[in-house]
């Protein structure tokens, strides 16, 4: 467990901080879909990788299910715990998602909060994609309890359009937990003998040396366009989604995967052969090959780039993400019509 | 240890994938100067801070020393080798410098490469700085060796002026062993069915995800200046150093801290009221307070920004690195004679 108020005895110490790191980033506990006897883990993959370059390896990530919106089960992350304990292991952390990569789920962080507070555990959230929600008053109900998260990371440069890279990590924590953790007051870099206060010298708190000021970006972006003109580009990307999806519904061909409730719009184009096929033995087969054959189509007509994946017991399909604001309703039409044209003869 | 014929049998096992991890990146014998009883380490920062984020602990990192210009002792790492094996570790990667952040040294990789030989030591070359010099037909002796490194840091974003941030991380190893130690395999990100050769697709070898294409600067910067005009840019660096070195010998006041074998040009400025004061007991106590004091007074001013800081048992002096290859003659002469202005009084 490692809380702020468990933090302050640990400063100074290379041991210490060594098992703050671990406390911190170490014994993970995520969310997955359980189905049948396969575990497919919708977290972001980011999480078993931080587990194995931080030499905890990957085992120590327990999967908690998500429903069939790919929401977090908050009774599984409680169970979860307590097998994991009655295992011997010590779980610290949970990282919840807002906003997952395929689906752009949004787990429900006041009760994994809750179940958190009970056990004393950390509570990290993966706001990557779904953090800039909160920048948009009709929306940010989506990310209700992600005050009560320790930590928080979030990506300008996806739903606001930074450039690439902007992420921030936003921490509970006033404690200077980073400089604890990371700082190795190398003299030569970090002058302490300075004309201000050197407290203002953050190059010690992060991992890397030389880098780019991301921040910068943010602070640029945000102070020409103002907290309404962020708010504006969350709108009308939800806008976009929204009129894609009531488009699709119109037509013959797109079968929704669910109704989004973000800005992920996942979808399967069902081709001309296949309509009226759903009880045919080999369908999902056949339809599980047709978003890589038309994405090959589009790549090498160059008129667009729409991502696919399987994802669960799934087969292949589309997902749009509606992120650039400067598109409009004819960019949408454009996309259905050429999607149509593309698969007509499959 | 972790050779590149010990590899193969690592593949597609995570435990194993964590062991060569730690293998390859965890206890790391690395370099400093030893005065007395106290160790001043000089190789980067970055050695110590890797060893503590992979959660191995900054005790598991060996210094071995280094001579007067900073250069690692051959000698003393086998002795290091040969004590941290008696104390019952496995010492298995040696991190070697070229071009130190502070002297800009190089160390002698031949011999060190012997001892990794003998030893069956993975050897790494921290080349982020020095790596450049590579280019220059004139210069690139001060790496020889370095083709026997099992893996080199290089940063095109220093000495080649190309763009923050540009890394690359050179790799003896043919058989994949990025992706074998990071991939994740996240179906819904790294698609196997598409319509090219998937092995094109490099994302899932490296430990981030939503990243910049730095390489492309790098590319494109070379396509547009060719070989010659980046070994251009790194002699034109070594020139103006050079200057600058024999032009502070011709003034007073300007102590070189030894004869700059690369483009680090470390010296003291003596201030009048300083000079001819060597035997007086607070004289390196008083000269160390010149830097802080004209660093502070050029930042007011407006006109430079000049590095310092303590080395070892040395106190503050200034660190000009003359790295843009746009800089003139005439630029050395004005750091010169504003240093003079600056400190003229004190």
């Amino acid at each position: 467990m490692a809380d702020s108020e468990a933090l302050p005895s640990l400063a100074g110490d290379p041991v210490a901080v060594e098992a703050l790191l671990r406390a911190v980033f170490g014994v993970v506990v995520d969310e997955a879909i359980q189905k049948g006897t396969s575990v497919s883990q919708k977290c972001h993959y980011s999480i078993q990788k931080g587990a194995a370059f931080l030499g905890l390896g990957t085992d120590s990530v327990r999967v908690v299910k998500a429903d069939e919106r790919g929401k977090m089960v908050p009774e599984d992350l409680e169970r979860q715990i307590g097998m994991a304990e009655a295992e011997g292991a010590v779980p610290f952390l949970v990282s919840a998602t807002s906003g997952t990569t395929v689906l752009g789920a949004f787990d429900p962080l006041e009760a994994i909060a809750d179940v958190c507070q009970r056990h004393g555990l950390w509570l990290h959230v993966d706001a990557a994609w779904g953090g800039s929600v909160l920048l948009s008053q009709t929306h940010r109900h989506l990310l209700d309890g992600i005050q009560r998260a320790d930590s928080v990371a979030w990506n300008p440069h996806k739903l606001l359009a930074a450039g690439l890279q902007c992420s921030a990590l936003l921490l509970q924590d006033t404690s200077n937990l980073l400089k604890r953790c990371h700082g190795s007051q190398a003299s030569y870099l970090f002058q302490q003998d300075k004309f201000y206060d050197v407290a203002l010298d953050t190059g010690d708190k992060v991992v890397q040396c030389g880098r780019r000021v991301d921040c910068l970006k943010l602070w640029l972006m945000w102070k020409a366009q103002g907290d309404q003109g962020l708010e504006r580009r969350v709108g009308q990307a939800f806008v976009l989604a929204r009129y894609l999806v009531e488009e699709m519904k119109k037509r013959e061909g797109f079968e929704l995967v669910m109704e989004p409730e973000f800005v992920n719009v996942c979808f399967w184009f069902v081709p001309p052969s296949l309509r009226g096929k759903q009880e045919s033995p080999d369908y999902h087969e056949r339809l599980s090959k047709v978003a890589p054959m038309l994405k090959e189509r589009m790549v090498k007509e160059g008129s667009m780039m729409i991502g696919y994946q399987p994802h669960g017991t799934r087969g292949n399909f589309f997902r749009v993400v509606v992120a650039n604001s400067a598109l409009t309703c004819a960019d949408m039409d454009f996309l259905l019509n050429e999607l149509e044209r593309l698969g007509q003869d499959l």
